[in-house]
């Protein structure tokens, strides 16, 4: 008889919520010992995982993917070794479930622990790199969460295979690992996660990674919290108290140093008092770097005046463009007068991901930090910074710009949730 | 020209979304002037709003509301000088905003600080009591958030008085005051709260309270995130190890002291090893307190051979009262044979609110307090201490059983968020 794919999808998560209470229970050590085994797993079987991604590779090429779609979606040596490394690098990590958050001691000698816990069951749906399958099953299974993966359809079979070579290597390597602490979503039918993200007695959070148009439809769908980033519209406002070679170094960095990433910046406001002076300065590094300029009238008629050669390549900017991630070698710039134009552009067109303050003066750095409502607030130091790794988190899972649940880099940490523990000797309410 | 419900209520949380920008700013002097001006206010406005309340009273009984729903509509001199009261107490807590959670410095100098900020923009969503109003306005301020507040339409004449009377009190205290900072939706359609909750650009977190079926339904068509609890089926179990002296008071505190609460205790669970002893004593116990026990066929056993004077009024226990919160002097009461079924039995069948473990066996206690997976767990002491009051939070404004966000007693420093503040002095990234 077949399941309906309700059924699948219930029986999945109904699975993974009693994994996850197995999960919790598992010590650090046996953790680490399952992710280690898991790790030497990918590396030794690797001549099978490039035969699986072939089968994608393939497929994707009669499906006419792009060189970089399927660039994204090839595993190689490097690759694998890269998995491996990664979940190495989270058996190291300290265990983020456990530790002691906050205690207070009441008047009637009831002690009250708050301490971290596992957040349960996560789905965690992604595109077309497989990878992504090792690195989010790692940080889930340290965290002591079930995961639930939903790759993209043309990485199926390397998913597959990588997901049964970390499940193999748990129950290979540990008697009690939760066959369902890791599982891969395999139907191709779009709705499988409609279905899924409507089960809120199982599933306990969403993380959908990738493009604006699919986190959308996650979000609109869900029943189930999700914690996401849409997109980085991301700025660097030079104000008129700004040293003006950091800031050209920290413009150049925030948007030439990986133009296609979130964190890169899309749009720069200068100050206008000094913008005679910077404005072709600045003009002039970014057109070396080939930055296309979309600018407002008043930065194009002081680029204009000073004739530079080469000439820059520029353009209107649109309000639309405002709102636009370019992830690309183009980038808005506008003149404002002051912090609190700035302040306000940056609010109401950006992402409240990352957006930067470049100034010596304390106070209006200060404002600025206050008074921007993005994840990440930088005063004299590049957006490229929001990451994991330069956060020193260790390993990522992702990046949000949600304020309930965690805000910004997403590591170990950020997966987990809490609860409160009361200690008492026989202590009733009055 | 009228405006459509989807105008007015866009209309609506635009400005809210502006009013907490402009909230952000205050200092915690403004904001706690603010709070005592409004409490004085109240008290010295006592008349108009008891003359309000009387329309709304007066309303009620025609439309034939319960003595209970009146009296829970009715305000006096006494619950007006509770909300100035608790105006009060929210204005000496600490500012909970612009706290360092954590501070970090990266190789490269730059320095990271985890700092708190407001939500934004909250929603709250609750029934008959006018007092409400005042309370959860309070918290939002004091925690720099704009509030939009929907109450029960049989409290519109009081709720609108009080919400002009905090408004009008902050604008003649502070000249700065955003007009928008606390908001009544007074439309009567259900449907406003629909279109409230899918302007995921303004509004930031809902909070429905009340009952199941209001949050369900707040739940199932929100699109921003909500924070809730849906009931309380809390539970304590008596371990085999336990103090009965000890077990005996905690069971009549968790399901007498005030029953029609949602951290009262809805299901006693017994090891089977202390049963016979313990069961006659108990079931003594709660018939002098007048409770009706709803029992499995074990227990009925051993009841039924104590021949107790007055005979306990006993039930057969159903599978659906397990899942059931009374709120009244009812109680299922099941025997386990042992730890693992008594979490088991917690995990399955209850809310994730309040559950305790009375034993003299620590190993045990800590293998409850770490597997049963809700908000609060305790060890030798009554489900009753699951509040804000009690766990010291000053305020509270509700509980949630959810674990993205807050967990348990939610009072001021759960109104939070947090930012990344990243200090700098030029660095780039390489």
């Amino acid at each position: 008889m077949t399941m309906s794919l309700t059924e699948q999808m219930t029986e999945l998560a109904r699975q993974a919520k009693s994994a996850a209470r197995d999960l919790a229970r598992l010590s650090r050590a046996e953790k680490d010992g399952c992710l280690l085994a898991m790790a030497e797993a990918l590396e030794r079987r690797a001549p099978e995982l490039e035969a699986a991604n072939a089968l994608d590779l393939e497929a994707g090429g009669r499906a006419g993917l792009s060189t970089a779609m399927l660039d994204r979606l090839k595993l190689d040596g490097k690759r694998i070794a890269g998995m491996a490394r990664g979940l190495r690098e989270v058996a190291a990590l300290p265990d983020p479930v456990g530790r002691q958050l906050e205690e207070r001691v009441r008047p009637n000698g009831l002690r009250l622990q708050k301490v971290t816990t596992p957040i349960g069951v996560i789905v965690i749906i992604y595109e077309s790199r497989p990878n992504v399958t090792a690195d989010a099953a790692g940080l889930c299974f340290k965290s002591g969460n079930a995961a639930i993966l939903r790759g993209g359809k043309e990485a199926l079979h390397s998913n597959r295979l990588i997901a049964s070579i970390l499940v193999e290597a748990g129950r290979a390597q540990l008697a009690g690992f939760p066959a369902h602490a890791i599982q891969l979503v395999q139907t191709p039918e779009r709705e499988a996660i409609r279905e899924l993200l409507a089960l809120t007695q199982y599933v306990d959070l969403c993380m959908p990674r990738g493009g604006e148009g699919l986190i959308r439809a996650v979000a609109e769908c869900s029943k189930v919290p999700v914690i996401k980033h849409y997109k980085g519209v991301c700025h660097v406002f030079v104000d008129a108290a700004a040293d003006l070679g950091m800031a050209e170094a920290i413009v150049l960095n925030a948007k030439c140093q990986r133009p296609a990433v979130c964190n890169a910046m899309e749009t720069l406001l200068i100050d206008r008092a000094l913008a005679d002076g910077f404005v072709p300065v600045v003009a002039r590094a970014l057109t070396a770097q080939r930055v296309q300029l979309r600018v407002d009238a008043a930065a194009r008629a002081i680029v204009e005046r000073a004739a530079l050669d080469p000439a820059p390549d520029l353009r209107e900017a649109t309000e639309q463009d405002y709102y636009t991630e370019y992830n690309d070698l183009i980038l808005n710039v506008r003149l404002v007068a002051g912090l609190g134009e700035a302040i306000d552009h940056i609010n109401q067109y950006g992402s409240a991901h990352s957006d930067s303050i470049v100034t010596q003066d304390e106070s209006r750095a200060r404002r600025f930090l206050a008074e921007v409502d993005s994840a990440a607030v930088y005063w004299n130091a590049s957006t490229r910074f929001t990451d994991g790794g330069e956060f020193g988190l260790g390993a990522e899972i992702g990046i949000s710009t949600d304020k309930i649940g965690a805000r910004g880099p997403m590591g170990l940490e950020e997966l987990t949730s809490y609860k409160w523990l009361g200690l008492g000797t026989g202590q009733v309410r009055r």
